[in-house]
């Protein structure tokens, strides 16, 4: 079984702005996902990691709309993620997937074979144009553009979809070389309606 | 969204001895598996394949025993569909597995990286040699035998490992060009520890 | 040189159905085609195979009338295993190709590349979409079917191609891994014509 | 010809610290690269884009030693940036590369071969993995860190190829989905000694 | 059915040294191998293609003696040819390697995979390294020319195999590209022996 | 560091044709390319080799003109010769390129990226065609030819495109596996304006 090869900082010897955002992370998820951990031991990097992170997947936060929604970002992550054979991120992402697009069954289609997917033919071309971006950017030509132009995806759109794939893959390669194992509590998120309060 | 390409016959449509099978099957599972219908449409095909599985996977089935465990058979149908972007088989036989292993992440792991999973030595040397057979067929040499005899696996196991995947390679094909899903019940069996009675 | 990895069991030593099948094949053919005798050694598999070959390439044998004439399915068998590397189902599927078609050259091209071969356009469509099943069956779209039937092909020929190719897949697989090798005897056959008697 | 998909912002446009940056870079290099203005049409992804780049390539500004000298860096760049087939990466890296290295005709050799570069044999390893990190980074094993260790380089200098070879993965697949072109200025840097003051 | 893209000039069009050597292998060989034809209507390539044909596959025209025998040159260019798809010079060449070897499979094990040929391993290792010359020449390394030395073969010997291998490679894409198709009386050739005088 | 394998003749060996055709390359160029005197060893080879490259690269040399400029020649070239990762050829033939064209950018262009280079849309059809039959010209069809057609390319200009693609793939490959390091006068060379006298 693979383990992670770098192991994690303590918390307490993270520098405070970080150590405050993960607990914030733990407070909420009830867990910290171990890619938290895992790049705190070079808080720069780290620091550039979520702002870079935030200002995709949280448009909102950096004052910018997206003109995908939630779920569809955290599609793009899962379907490239599983290109690239990155296990956290797609067992992570694939979570968050399930529970923004209420479908518990989504993750897995779009993970094993997008093709299959209960998804709308405008994320399909999404998808579709993710994947090129991750395998042959450097095929890119306007006839992927007009291919998303008509399902009405604008230029903005289509930054926001090579962008995410483009940090995705950042991510998917950092986590496959260092070992990042995803954290047990993502396999079931999103699978089971949550117990009403 | 994908659907099948080929609709199902009706129970009351099939020959006896297929409509017995399935009926024995949905009493156990609580669902048909939509494998038994889609193929239940050319009944000689039907008896052949479900033939040839069992004689795979159920060996004892045929009066013979296997060396790999009933959770390493399904191990590798999982890894090997997933590379072959087979979405019924994953996640079908991803259940399968499940449960067998009582693993609730395991199917998740090998279908997204096996290096990545929670395995055994043996069970890794396994997989390499089922995505070989799987991917590169004619590229099988000496070495890809020697290298599972050390793990103590001799050349009936490696008959198995290599006749599983070459039987998933069909089923994966028939069920990816047809349209075949899985049915929804498969995407959450395995994940929660049954209710007891 | 590559031999069988697995030595083939005495004919007296197989279970009578599969010992009268195999003789009855020797009487006819005037030898005993390896694979018989190579997936004896585990008869409920052998019969799997053989029942499922019937289904598929005997049609009539289970009352069923394929869309495709006889040499067609052999184009698509010595194809797609030509594809796989696969020595034995090219040499041995190639020879029954060329007195089935009876073209002595047919053989060769499908399996060098059958962008040249001597075939028509509704052949060459259905050796693309055999290819596709072969190594890409997780990509297979409507567009793919439409191709087919704009030769008049219909969704029971198209059936028939890709189970044809997902079944000698399976075959291809298996030969290639055990060390099956040709029987010398197909090389030559239908390459010249008969001897008058 | 191709020509960036997405207009430049004005200088004039842009958030006060990014313009400083920008000035101080023009300043310093005698013009923008056009990476700097490229990505300034979204200022929060253009900060985390540059602290990311600084915290990698330039490791003292983060208060860190890195076990890779300067132009080990960028040979890592321009190796795996040819391989992802970005024009804006090779062109720029290579100009530092040849500065940073004193070797005019380095750059050219690790874009086309780097197993033709005149390098030593422990970049030589650094670049074998830095293109399977690219390339298959859902391959890297035990062995692939061990090879590194090998030649003198720690957990430290692996994570810095691994992540340098992650980021400009990134960076490459944003030049070429946008159409980034390199700035003339940067073909014909440090091809040719500096004329001396 | 592909034919040739580019008619063939007749043999009083073409120049007088061409028209000879063209009669001497119509009298020698019975038939006039298309390649012959087909590259006559540029007369210098012609002349170039086969003084470079001999200089390699007829040694001793050149005042040259190979380590190679005749029967392993038309062994590499069976195979590398099958590997490029290229049917005129795998039929072609095929026949000529039936011929000198006198063994009327090799030509159609090497072409399907030559891992399951009747060849010493001396001729496995040729075999390998013309593949890796044809596919991945940018790849070679000190250790394809170790495993070669350790099999007795020289670097005059190495010199030949990639030669041939880069030779017909660029015979490949010629009778690819045009459309050449191998002269029917190819397919037979060396494959029963001839009727004695 | 790569160096060539097989060590250069001394001029002074040479057979009197060849040695007089590299001292007039020398006298011309300033310096002897590596290619001369690295196949020098193997005179017939050398003869066909150069008659072969002026005969497609100076066809004014045989008689011929081609529809192909000089500059479009050496662009199939340097884009085919990237694409085979050939080092020699790529910065020899990149130097004439950037002389002919009087464009110092173009061949770094196309090496990396042609989709991204400064050339007309008939020169990108060029070179996908090109880039075709350097890496598939197995499966060039009807479509590849009208798809030039519609450029104003004719058939012989198409041939002169494959030509030089398959005679350069037979240098790429000579010059990578024997070692042939481009001299270093290419590098440089069109890259500034030549001083005026």
């Amino acid at each position: 079984m693979s383990t992670t090869r770098y192991p994690f900082p303590g918390l307490q010897d993270l520098p405070e702005d970080i150590r405050t955002k993960i607990l914030e992370v733990q407070d909420k998820a009830g867990f910290v996902p171990n890619v938290f951990l895992a790049f705190a031991r070079r808080p720069a990097e780290w620091r550039a990691f979520f702002a870079y992170h935030d200002a995709l997947m949280v448009p909102e936060s950096v004052g910018r709309k997206s003109g995908l929604t939630k779920g569809e970002r955290e599609m793009i992550v899962t379907t490239t993620s599983a290109a690239n054979g990155c296990l956290y991120c797609v067992v992570a992402h694939g979570a968050i997937l399930r529970i923004y697009e209420k479908k518990p069954l989504l993750a897995d289609q779009v993970a094993v074979n997008h093709r299959k997917a209960d998804i709308s033919p405008r994320q399909r071309a999404m998808l579709d144009f993710a994947l090129k971006v991750c395998n042959a950017s450097d095929q890119i030509e306007d006839a992927d553009f007009e291919a998303l132009h008509a399902h009405g995806l604008n230029d903005e759109d289509i930054w926001d979809i090579a962008a995410i794939t483009a940090f995705f893959g950042l991510s998917n390669r950092m986590a496959s070389f260092s070992g990042m194992m995803p954290n047990p509590e993502f396999y079931l998120m999103g699978r089971i309606p949550k117990p009403k309060a």
